[in-house]
């Protein structure tokens, strides 16, 4: 067996703790080094904080410049969702020689504005010789690399359609709010035109997508709705009241010759009671793919994380997306 | 846009033929040169054997020997199941210097004895500098490469399961006569027992799936039982009778610590009233998928073998596998 995979948690919120955990009890990976703001984490040990048999050693420092003669090969990095934000601690990362992998959602396929720090990021990647890939379950697989993994067989595509509904509540704290849960309907409306209530990463699936399928776009909607709780549901962290907003309905859709090709679907909320992830590939073959109970949004994207960095450095130096990456399967040793 | 991949077709049945038309109407992909045994088809133009509009200007040879000047990168072989029989086909379009990506069952993940026969393939196409690579429905996707890439988002895989029913009926002949389908019950035994009749590929995709995984197994079991006929039933090629054999219904079965670990059910039958492909991977999380018509066999093993090819050059030269290639998916152009 190769020797595992040396890896630094780098943020240890629900998601760099649940990845800690699965790190843990993974025989080809192994933490060297962990790192978190949070002065309540900062000089416990990871097995402490993450909640599995311990002391495990690693001690959670205040930044990777407390991590002296550590020989890490990549970091698992989960701190936010916006690239603007982030960017710091990549470069960080990235300069002290690391492949990163991150659920960084805007980082998994940087569209807009954020195309100017991906190329930045992507220069310095390419400069130390080292990978940075954005991955997680939403984006980064159920609306973009799995449908395109199905298309694998396709002799044509016409249109993708992907449907996913996710229960908020079995969510992390920073998602049931970033979807907006527990606000009244107008607050919600002035966060949504601020550009802070919303799955982050609906713009990103659909412009990977588009490019792996060769699709130059004309234009892409993209709309978000408030979800109100029809009665009143309590998860872990907050409860919503009736006509209180329970989350998010949020299409993007893509259009090409005047007609939709791509349309994506998300409803994510506190109380969904029939969780689904749902794909139609149109064209030859028609396919139509059910997740009878959904991909479990926290569990799944802490795994994807995992088995990511246990395959990064197999990919050209840069900034990479998970539709370059070889299938990044669970791997038990 | 990059200049086309130019390819070869070789071996025009009925997968050839459908993947030939695939070819016609795809940008990307361009057809140079076209082989074929049948002195039925020899001479002809590829559009006419294929029936796509013409002249394609492509005259169907006998061996690529009659193909002087002719300026290709990638073979796409489809000629028949068993490497023992195609490997000379494959030894030659290797020593020519073409990838060649075939859906040639037994390669695409030698076991057993064919090991030896992979291991000089292997070691021919490397001296070449390049890639040799056997893909198709199943074996290559719906049993192997499929659950494979779903446990991305694994944090713990357990056990994994799937079942595949198809109705040969909708297939080719050769495929038809490959389940059995018109056999009397004893006729049909004798051949099982000589390994005439099966589906080829099951024994593939179980080891696939376990190196994937990660698992050493301890044995595999495979068992083929006869579906009878319950009424008549009349496919584009022959009539089953009632009583008579309809196909086949295969289970192959891994195990490890004495349990079983990986389990690949296929009935495949002609009148097969309900096509499905399904997927259980048992850990963390558990998922399960449906697709809910199941993936069509001929028109998916074209799809896939086109896809394969415009990708198979970015790999390392040598025998290559589908867990390990990145996204073969569809591209328009």
């Amino acid at each position: 067996m190769a020797s595992p995979v040396r890896v630094i948690h780098y943020g240890l919120g629900p998601i760099g703790i649940e990845a800690a955990r699965v790190v843990s009890r993974r025989a080809g990976i192994v933490a060297v080094g962990a790192v978190d703001k949070d002065p309540a984490k900062i000089g416990r040990d990871l097995a402490d904080i993450a909640d599995f048999p311990g002391p495990s050693g690693t001690v959670v420092r205040s930044s990777i410049a407390d991590l002296p003669g550590v020989s890490a090969e990549v970091a698992l990095h989960s701190t936010g969702s916006y690239l603007a934000e982030v960017r710091p601690q990549l470069e960080e990362l990235l300069l002290a020689g690391l492949h990163v992998v991150s659920t960084c959602e805007e980082l998994s396929y940087p569209v807009g504005e954020r195309t100017e720090i991906a190329a930045e990021l992507d220069s310095v990647a390419k400069k130390r010789g080292v990978v940075l890939l954005g991955t997680g379950i939403n984006p980064g697989f159920a609306m973009d690399a799995l449908p395109i993994f199905l298309t694998s067989i396709s002799q044509d595509v016409t249109s993708i359609t992907v449907k996913r509904v996710n229960d908020a509540g079995k969510r992390r704290l920073p998602l049931q709010r970033k979807v907006g849960a527990g606000l009244e309907k107008e607050e919600f409306q002035r966060l949504v035109d601020a550009g802070k209530v919303r799955h982050v990463g609906l713009r990103e699936s659909v412009q990977m997508l588009a490019d792996a399928m060769g699709w130059e776009l004309e234009r892409v909607e993209e709309t978000t709705a408030a979800v109100l709780a029809r009665e009143r549901v309590t998860t872990a962290y907050l409860t919503v009241e009736p006509g209180q907003v329970a989350g998010v309905h949020q299409v993007g859709t893509a259009f090409m010759g005047g007609r939709p090709v791509i349309t994506l679907e998300l409803q994510m909320y506190v109380g969904a009671a029939k969780e689904s992830d749902e794909i139609w590939i149109e064209g030859r073959p028609q396919l139509h793919l059910r997740s009878e109970d959904g991909f479990p949004g926290d569990i799944a994207t802490s795994g994807i994380l995992v088995n990511a960095a246990t395959r990064v450095a197999s990919l050209p130096p840069g900034l990479r997306t998970m539709k370059d990456l070889p299938p990044a399967h669970y791997r038990s040793s």
